[in-house]
């Protein structure tokens, strides 16, 4: 069977859906056919290993949580600014809330990072070239915060989306107010 | 079989030992049976069904993670500041690390919340009480900080635990120099 790059996307895809509704305990090549609507088979072909899927997955959450490239544009001849910093989070967050499966597909992934080193390694090895990644963009961009105060993001954004897409604790407050309010804390 | 307190403890211990261990789709009855080492059906005989397992093991999280009696002593004769209330914050954040299983176990809750609305009612009913909780000691206490602020800081410490406790991106940064930053950033 000739590999190409749509079928490998739509097998990933259907990966990060098998995450998000079985959990990482249900994330097996069998599943993913399934879920695909591929013949048995087709998942093993492209992502030999549960490793490799993983890999492929994670590559997969990647893209799906890039800014489109308009976003990047438009933003990039704004003067930096708290608010354009502030702008930035918010699409972050609102990217992670339209896109649930990948959200919660990710944390099922960190979660088995505590279980199985494989999986710590590689995930790992991606979230700290992606925050090595947002320090950079911010340092380059002119933006406010460095290294630290971005990793204060990170941490309540995590928490914030792991409350919204599950139970949560103050479902009155809008998720924008909430970055606001942190954005005036954790900003230098 | 007489059921009694001690033995229901240890049961529930073991099918938190099991949440972390295995994630939420390896909690079964038969699963904790195992880890507890109590003869196959001793957890069906405490926990009918699997809703009633989860019911116990949320209470018991609610123990395991109580601060002590001796700790609420102490801290009770202390004056309100911004200090005491960093203190607080380093004390969950330490029963938190120290008690990994639990905090592993209850991230798997709540992922499991967004798939199991049984889960979600429970997990939800319980982490809303708990929040309404803080919010009421920390007024009563005197302490800096209301239900707005309270919230930041569960999404920020939830957020740093799920980093600290899988893939940390930012290792070098001790944790307690975290919600330092964290108290004198989201505190009013």
């Amino acid at each position: 069977m000739a590999k190409n790059e749509t079928r490998r996307r739509l097998i990933a895809d259907a990966g990060l859906t098998v995450l998000a509704t079985e959990g990482s305990r249900g994330l097996t090549h069998r599943a993913v056919d399934l879920v695909a609507g591929v013949p048995v088979g087709t998942t093993s072909n492209y992502f030999r290993s549960r490793d490799a899927l993983v890999e492929g997955l994670v590559e997969r959450i990647g893209e799906r949580l890039a800014p489109s490239e308009d976003d990047l544009v438009r933003r990039s001849s704004e003067a930096p600014s708290r608010e354009l910093f502030a702008d930035y989070i918010r699409d972050i967050v609102r990217r992670l809330t339209d896109d649930r499966d990948v959200t919660l597909a990710l944390f099922e992934l960190r979660l088995e990072s505590s279980r199985r080193p494989e999986v710590a390694a590689l995930l790992g090895a991606w979230q700290r070239a992606g925050f090595d990644g947002d320090v950079e963009f911010n340092s380059s961009a002119g933006l406010p915060g460095g290294r630290r105060e971005i990793a204060l993001f990170h941490y309540a954004i995590d928490g914030l989306m792991l409350d919204r897409l599950t139970t949560p604790i103050d479902p009155e407050t809008s998720t924008d107010d909430i970055v606001d309010d942190l954005v005036a804390g954790l900003l230098p």
